[in-house]
């Protein structure tokens, strides 16, 4: 369906120049074989001609299409693009495309994500696994694409990850509404099949029983309507409740619009914190107090590890953890 | 650097069921060459060894790769993210993958996107332009890559594209502000060279005049601090300001944040309203009014208008105008 026609090639390179296709090929991977002089002659006229690298042709012959797979569960959430945005900034740095799949933290299209990745041969996936099952895992293992996880790991099967230090998350945000004299806290939490699900309540859990409180959980799905659902049911039973800490910001985002819908006042009547610190990106008018990591240093340091899986594929495992702080806000004040 | 060795081919099915290579690839493609029963046991066979097909194998033989470019100038805008879901589904309907790259509003990096998505051989390309310049539209021009504008476009030079009816949503947003009797509106826009910019404000303008007030802009750049740098020197200029209309959610966003750090009551002392409807995907505690089209209904046309022009690139151009309504919040009533 292209006019292929109109696509300029070396070979048009070398008929302007007067040089061979293999000298023109040479001269624009920059090699020492060709005069410094000729290496820019050639530059000068893949310029004049519009001359595009074709990179699926480079593939095939190199093995590489210099691109990496960014395979995440929610595009919707700013997180995920912020965290897109750094690491294509990073990946871009080393010469290589971000190519973003989308699954909706569902396990056939994470599945389905990782079919495309490996038919595009990219040179390595970065993926947030739904945790909903291993298959993903399994297709990536079986030919052989390096990978590295990205804020979630399995707990009995360790693979490369970059991962924040949850636990402590989970005991910061714990502690701070403790020390607004919360006693009626209740953790708006996500499926503990996600490991950073099951460490913020380790954290937040130790905080709570060393207070000599009751620990007390709401499980709700993280996607459209689950916070509402779940809040419903926890407010129907008649519970006390005088703080709530989500497991992400857009859950406290969406349990802050249904607390304010019902008259509840954030936070005289219940203090309010989140996850991710999506507020350090956009800015929106409602100050929720949330846990942090370093997001650009956690781009750098996944970019870096996938990397050395590229050159070194039996490499020991590696896994970063990365430290995270409480951002005060209105919401907890 | 991948194990190549591991990936299962044409070669492994043809040897587990004693057919050709031939005969296995035509019935991968399903061709009524091959009887339905041999059909049937290639295709148990290559999902048995696990194969995957070879995109860019076959890309190369076929000249497609069976993707299309998404290329949006910032994926933190919720509004791209939604974009990107329905465009996401829609191509998989039509067993299109979905490739994104981000260009931050900058002519540059947009370029580097339109000249990766060639590299890949992309089947064609989806972009809303940072409109700075046409050295993007005259790449995919001179490649033959069919394409198509979504959101923006180039009045002087008519090409395929989705729009909104920008114009009718700006007279919308004022009409609805002078109902509730303001008389000191300010427009916070972006720069006129986006279309979108220069429509929303012909339809305000005609609004405001039909009022008999004046006219009055503030132009802000949409990213991050833009907002706030130009509220600060509208308000250091002592003007009365009752409304204000932002370019889009996020903008508004960012004022209402500026404005109640400043003590200032929403919509009390300033009525607010934005432009794009972010608050259809993600619940935030602060209703924003703004205007909206259908989503979905877009991404529909702008796939259609694509496959459209990839199957007849000699078709006349095409060109859809969605219809906007306003969708009223807590911020202007």
């Amino acid at each position: 369906m292209r006019k292929e026609s109109q696509r300029p090639t070396m070979k048009h390179i070398a008929q302007k120049t007067g040089l061979t296709v293999n000298t023109v090929s040479l001269a624009l991977r920059n090699s020492p074989l060709v005069a410094p002089a000729t290496r820019e002659r050639v530059r000068k006229a893949a310029r004049d001609i519009g001359y595009v690298h074709d990179a699926l042709a480079g593939s095939l012959r190199s093995g590489s299409s210099h691109t990496v797979a960014i395979v995440l569960g929610d595009v919707a959430n700013p997180l995920f693009a912020e965290r897109f945005k750094y690491l294509e900034r990073e990946l871009r740095e080393h010469n290589f495309r971000a190519l973003i799949l989308n699954t909706d933290e569902d396990l056939r299209l994470e599945c389905e994500a990782i079919r495309t990745a490996i038919s595009h041969r990219v040179d390595g996936v970065i993926l947030c696994p739904c945790q909903k099952g291993r298959e993903s895992i399994a297709l990536l293992r079986k030919f052989g694409v390096p990978f590295v996880l990205l804020g979630r790991e399995f707990e009995d099967d360790p693979m490369d990850a970059v991962v924040w230090d949850d636990e402590k998350g989970g005991l910061l945000a714990a502690q701070h509404l403790l020390q607004k004299n919360c006693v009626h806290m209740v953790f708006l939490n996500a499926a503990l099949e996600t490991s950073s699900a099951a460490r913020r309540l380790k954290g937040y859990a130790q905080a709570l029983t060393a207070a000599g409180q009751s620990v007390r959980v709401c499980e709700a799905q993280p996607m459209a309507g689950g916070v509402r659902d779940a809040l419903e049911a926890l407010f129907a039973s008649g519970a006390s409740v005088d703080a709530l800490f989500a497991f992400n910001d857009l859950m406290g985002f969406e349990a802050a619009s249904w607390l304010l819908a019902r008259g509840l006042a954030i936070p005289q009547d219940v203090r309010l914190a989140g996850f991710d610190n999506v507020l350090s990106s956009i800015s929106l008018p409602f100050g929720l107090t949330s846990i942090s990591a370093d997001k650009g240093e956690e781009a750098r340091r996944t970019v870096e590890m996938l990397l050395r899986r590229m050159e070194t594929p039996d490499a020991p495992i590696a896994r970063a953890v990365l430290d995270v702080r409480l951002v005060e806000r209105e919401s907890s004040r």
